[in-house]
C-alpha cells in the first residue's frame, strides 16, 4: 500500500523553480508519481505552458471526483529579503519556507497524495481526475482553460471539482469558497478643447463632465447583496489630467472605475449601464465621452448543496471547525471550472501567499491531505 | 524745440537687451533723455531691479498726469526661429521687428517722446510723471510697487495714470482697459486611505469626494456679470491621482480650480466660499479636504468718467475709432497703480507680444505718440 508523504512531496515541488511560465520540473515530477500510481496521464501543453491531465478509473465512470490546482508560482521578488532560499523548502520549527508553500504547491501535493493513497487503499466505483496547470498566476489563457478544452474534446468529465487554493484567512478550516464576485474595469476618456482659463467660453473643459460622471457612478448603490454575496461595489480608482498650468483649461481627462459585482449583474448589464451613464453626461455637457471595458470575470456560484456539505463535513471532522461558505476574494481558476461542473475551493491558510518568506506549518499540509482523503472516501461511499 | 522721434527711441530701446531682470541700458538711456529735457529723475532700484521715476513740474502741482510702463521684456525663446535679430530693431516695409516692439518699449518711447515734446512746446500748469519699471514681466515684486512705495514715502502724487501696455486686439484704437477681473487659484487635496478595490469598506476612497466637490464648484454660477465686467468664471483646471493599479483604491487625490472674478467678489469672499464648500463635502464623505489659495489679483475698475472720456476722445481724433472700455485680459501693473489713483490702460495692437518675430508697424508708434500728446494737451487744457 502506498503512503505518500505530502510534506516531502510539497518540498520536492518547491525545489522545482516553476515561476510562471516555467514548468521547472514540477509537472514532470507529478506525472511520474501519478503514472506509477496507476493514473493515466496526458500532458496538455499549449502556448508554451505545461499542463497535466491525470485520471484514475474509467473515463465513462458515473461518478468522477475532480481536483484542480497549479504548480506555477509568482516571482520571488527581492531574493535578498528572504531569510530562507525561496526554492530550498527549509523546515524550521515545523514551518516550511519557500515560494509556493501556501500558493499552492502544498495544496497540489495534498490532493495528489490523498488521491494516490485513496485509490490504492479503497479503489472506488468511479474515477478521480486531477487537472494541474502551469499558468494560473499569469494570464491564465493556456492553463486550466487548455485542460478544460482538452477534456471537452476527449469527452472527459468531472462530476464535481475541488480547487485546492488556500481559502482560509487565519485559521485552518474556517472558510471555503463557493463562488466569486465578477470584476469589471472601465476606462473613460472625456475630450474637450484646450483654452485659456480666463476665457472658458472659448474652450470646452472636460473636467466638469468627468466630475459629474464620477459623482453619479460613485453615488449609485448597485444592490444590497444577495443570499451568498456581499453587495456589489464600484470604486473610482483614478482620475488624471496632468495639466501643470493653472491658467490653461485641459483638452482631455481620463478616469477609471473598477466594479466587483454579484449575481444580480453581469458584465454585459453593467457595460450597458456604464455606457448609458456616459451618454447622459456627455449629452448634458455636450462633451464626447469614450469608454473601454474589460470584464475580468463574471460572478459565479455553486449554490450550497451536496458538494459544499461534503467538504464542510470532512473539514469539521479533521479540524473541529465548520467552514464558512464565502464568495469573497480575487479570482481563481474556479471561474473556468464552473462552466464544466459544480466547483468549490478549499485549502489551507493563505496569509503569506505572494510574500517574502512565504511559509506553511507542515501540520497544515498533513491536515489538508487528511481532509481531501476524507472527502474522497465520503464522496464515493 | 525738441521733437523726439518715437520710432528711433523705440529702436534704441530694443537694442538694449533688457530681459527681466536685466536693466540692459534701457533705463539709463531714458534717464539721460528725460534729464536733458528738464525732468527730475530718480532711480528707484530695489531687490536687484532697476526702476526710474521722472517728474517734470512741481511736486506740489494740483494736476499731475502720470504714465506707467516697463522696459523689461520676456526672453527671446528659440532665437534661431527669429527671421530678424530680436535686439536689432530691423525695419522692413514699415514694420519694426524685435523683442519689446509691442510689449512695450514702443509704448514707453511713445509716452516719453510725447511728454518731452509737450512740456517743451506748451509747458502746462501742472506736472507730468513717468514711472518706468524693469520688472513687469517677472514677479513684479520690486517693480511698479517699488516706484509707488517711493512715491508714497516722498509725497509724490499722480492725479491720474495711463498705463501704456498694448490693449488693442486687432486694430489700432479699438480698446482701452478700465479694469481687470481678479484671479484666484485654489489647490485642493483630499486624503483617504489606500486599500484593495474589492474591499472598499476597508479603505477610504478620496475620489468620490473630489468628484462631488468639483461637480459642485463647476456647476455653481458665480454671477451674471456687471455693468463693466463679464460674468465671473471658475475653471477646474486639473484633477490628478496617479494610481496605475485598477485593483487599488488610492490614498489621495489633488484638484485645482482657477477663478476669474468681477467686482461682485473679492479674494476673501471667494476663499470663504471655497472653504465652506470643501468643509461640506468633507463632512458628507467623512474625508479630510485641505486647500491652499493664492490670490493673484483682486478685481478693480476705474469707472467710466473723465479719464476714459479723455482717452476715448484723443484716440478717436487720431484714429477715427472709438475705443471699447474693456475689463478683459490678464494682469498688468495697473493692478498696483489703481491703489494710487484712477488708472486706464491704452496702447497699440498686442497681437505679436511674447512671440517670435514680435513686431510693430512704425506708423502705430507715431500714432500712439500723437494720441498720448493729445491726451496731455487736453488734460491740461
Amino acid at each position: 500500500m502506498p503512503h505518500i508523504d505530502p510534506v516531502k512531496l510539497t518540498a520536492d515541488l518547491i525545489q522545482c523553480p516553476s515561476v510562471t511560465p516555467e514548468e521547472g520540473g514540477a509537472l514532470v515530477l507529478l506525472e511520474r508519481l501519478l503514472s506509477d500510481a496507476g493514473f493515466s496521464c496526458t500532458r496538455v501543453d499549449r502556448g508554451g505552458i505545461a499542463n497535466l491531465f491525470a485520471r484514475w478509473g474509467d473515463k465513462s465512470a458515473a461518478k468522477t471526483f475532480g481536483f484542480n490546482g497549479h504548480t506555477d508560482v509568482v516571482p520571488v521578488g527581492d531574493e535578498a529579503a528572504w531569510t530562507h532560499g525561496p526554492f530550498s523548502a527549509d523546515i524550521v520549527d515545523g514551518i516550511m519556507y519557500g515560494r509556493g508553500t501556501t500558493d499552492m504547491k502544498s495544496g497540489v501535493a495534498a490532493f495528489a497524495a490523498a488521491a494516490i493513497d485513496f485509490v490504492a487503499q479503497t479503489p472506488p466505483d468511479g474515477a478521480v481526475i486531477l487537472t494541474i496547470t502551469g499558468d494560473e498566476e499569469g494570464d491564465a489563457l493556456d492553463g486550466t482553460t487548455a485542460l478544460l478544452d482538452y477534456m471537452e474534446r476527449e469527452g472527459e468529465q468531472m462530476s464535481v471539482c475541488l480547487v485546492g487554493e488556500p481559502t482560509c484567512p487565519n485559521e485552518m478550516g474556517e472558510m471555503m469558497k463557493i463562488g466569486r464576485r465578477g470584476s469589471l474595469t472601465c476606462w473613460f476618456e472625456v475630450t474637450g478643447k484646450q483654452g485659456h482659463s480666463a476665457y472658458p467660453h472659448r474652450a470646452k473643459n472636460p473636467l466638469p463632465a468627468v466630475a459629474r460622471l464620477m459623482d453619479r457612478l460613485a453615488s449609485h448603490r448597485l444592490d444590497q447583496g444577495t443570499d451568498h454575496f456581499d453587495a456589489s461595489t464600484l470604486a473610482v480608482v483614478t482620475i488624471d489630467t496632468g495639466n501643470p498650468a493653472t491658467n490653461v483649461i485641459p483638452a482631455s481627462c481620463r478616469a477609471t472605475v473598477n466594479i466587483r459585482f454579484n449575481d444580480l449583474h453581469s458584465g454585459a448589464s453593467l457595460s450597458e449601464w456604464l455606457q448609458r451613464e456616459a451618454d447622459e453626461v456627455a449629452a448634458a455637457f455636450d462633451t464626447p465621452i469614450s469608454l473601454k471595458i474589460k470584464i475580468s470575470g463574471e460572478s459565479f456560484i455553486t449554490p450550497p448543496g451536496a458538494l459544499s456539505d461534503l467538504i464542510a463535513k470532512s473539514v469539521h471532522a479533521e479540524t473541529g471547525v465548520t467552514p464558512e461558505m464565502s464568495t469573497t476574494g480575487g479570482t481563481s481558476d474556479a471561474r473556468f471550472v464552473k462552466n464544466h461542473c459544480p466547483v468549490v475551493e478549499f485549502g489551507l491558510v493563505g496569509k503569506t501567499m505572494h510574500q517574502v518568506d512565504e511559509n506553511v506549518p507542515i501540520e497544515q499540509i498533513n491536515q489538508l491531505k487528511n481532509i481531501y482523503g476524507r472527502i474522497l472516501k465520503d464522496y464515493f461511499a
